[in-house]
């Protein structure tokens, strides 16, 4: 069993590579739902259905999330009614935010209503919530703090972050299957995702990073950062206003504690010795994933690696 | 002010009519809650939608119901998460849906939730559900008690109904502004509409049928049985299967308590001394309904018999 630790699009696109070198049913994700929030009175798990539809071939491959070829028919009319619309729903997505809502209503867990949408999708891989319970990322910006999607979204990640607040991380528990599949797992990678909001959002939920330290299983990840920058998102950007060294090496310190091997693309190469100095071996390798080869090659590596 | 109760689709075409010959700020409608119903979690008004949306220019003019040039990719991926999609939801139609659910969750009632709705679609008259409590209307066939919208969409009309059955009537409270509405008005309209199920509901409300009896205002019906059969809907059948006679006089019937006139078709003028004689004035028209002409003559019809 390999276990994944996810956040959204970065993640969303090794795990594609991942899912054509190993059965996925030997692949459990711990996904972020620190991105979660309520739109129009639903329930909506960005990450979580990223992921989904990414595995499912469903997603808009130009936007990463969504469903590919979808309208905003709904949203028009909500905008007529006097919402604000600045976080996209389309008609399709709107369906699995529907279901996942309902179901929740009605008593179910957040991981139960996950894995059913995931099967009705025709998936087999287990897509698990780092936590059922409340738990919300927030930033703060010149004082004020918002909900990471009005940042992310609203905001297009203009604000300066100085700092970032994991709202219920304290009382939050890992949804069931979480530390028992890195306990379990014959390896873990951590996908090429937001090290402080999305992977770090999985590792504020109590007891998940000691798990990783504790866990016999290797612990692969890869890096979101290359050259200094991020392929998708505001890793880049947030590091940097953290304090933080926005580069390969500065993700390696968010995991210093539990990463066994770092694969890092070639143009950091020359980053690899400072890795090494963490006491984290190195893989120098392309993780740019433009094709479907690249993110099979990626995933082979990382697996390679596991089983060495 | 004049008062019109009214079901869905007859009615909304009749108001059409109505809003071109007075100002729509002299006009409260009085709507059909019966066939309420909750679909995806949503909370669904189907005949307050109906008349919202056709008096706003939005309904599609084929069905009667929904947005015009509607899609429906929502309910598409509803199906493939197993939902049952008999009950037919357009994605800008959800959006009404989702607005009114969410104003309800937090606390609105009924009635206020519609207002803002009607405002949103840019609508001047006053649109009162009968009621704000809970009030569904089911049909009795063969011993099963099926939801109305069941009987309706799912079974397609086709199950003989025993009897009608109006759950939460006992207990209902006319929602603010009905009883006084009736009781102020210049004149009352009944559209026409399905007496047993759409008229019928409304009248179920406590105190609305005697605010009717015994309002100083002349109450004007419009016949939605021409020749024997309805333009839209099963109120014929309806009325055939529950012993009542399936004719502008059948319908007559249920109103004869507060009815002053009662407006018929033209291939009914035969009717009218059966009329008469319930002490029912009865005035012989065209009361088909094709065009815009046709509907305000109708409306015409009724307010001058209303001014007379």
């Amino acid at each position: 069993m390999i276990v994944a630790l996810a956040g959204g699009v970065g993640a969303a696109r090794f795990l594609e590579g991942l899912i054509r070198v190993i059965p996925q049913k030997k692949i459990t994700i711990v996904g972020n739902v620190g991105d979660d929030t309520e739109v129009y009175g639903l329930h909506v798990s960005p990450d979580l259905d990223i992921v989904a539809y990414t595995l499912a071939g469903l997603v808009n491959p130009s936007r990463g999330w969504g469903f590919r070829e979808d309208t905003f028919h709904c949203q028009e009319i909500l905008r007529k009614y006097g919402y604000e619309t600045w976080f996209n729903i389309g008609d399709r997505d709107l369906a699995t935010h529907l279901s996942r809502t309902q179901q929740l209503r009605e008593g179910s867990q957040l991981s139960q209503v996950t894995q059913n949408i995931v099967r009705r999708l025709g998936l087999r891989v287990a897509l698990l919530p780092a936590t059922n319970d409340p738990f919300t990322t927030y930033v703060v910006s010149r004082g004020r703090r918002m909900h990471f999607q009005e940042y992310m979204v609203k905001q297009g990640t203009r604000p300066k972050v100085s700092s970032v607040i994991f709202e219920g991380a304290r009382s939050a528990k890992p949804a069931h299957g979480v530390l028992e599949s890195i306990t379990q797992a014959e390896g873990v990678i951590v996908c090429p995702s937001n090290p402080i909001v999305s992977i770090g959002a999985v590792l504020a939920v109590p007891k998940v990073r000691p798990a990783l330290q504790r866990t016999k299983a290797r612990v692969v990840a890869v890096s979101p950062i290359i050259g200094g920058r991020t392929v998708k998102g505001p890793a880049d950007k947030l590091m940097k206003s953290l304090g933080l060294e926005p580069s390969a090496v500065g993700v390696a310190k968010c995991y210093r504690d539990f990463l066994d091997t770092f694969i890092i693309d070639q143009i950091d190469k020359k980053l690899a010795p400072k890795i090494e100095d963490l006491g984290i071996a190195t893989i120098v390798a392309q993780t740019l994933m433009k094709t479907m080869a690249d993110k099979v090659r990626l995933a082979r590596l990382a697996l390679s690696e596991i089983q060495s």
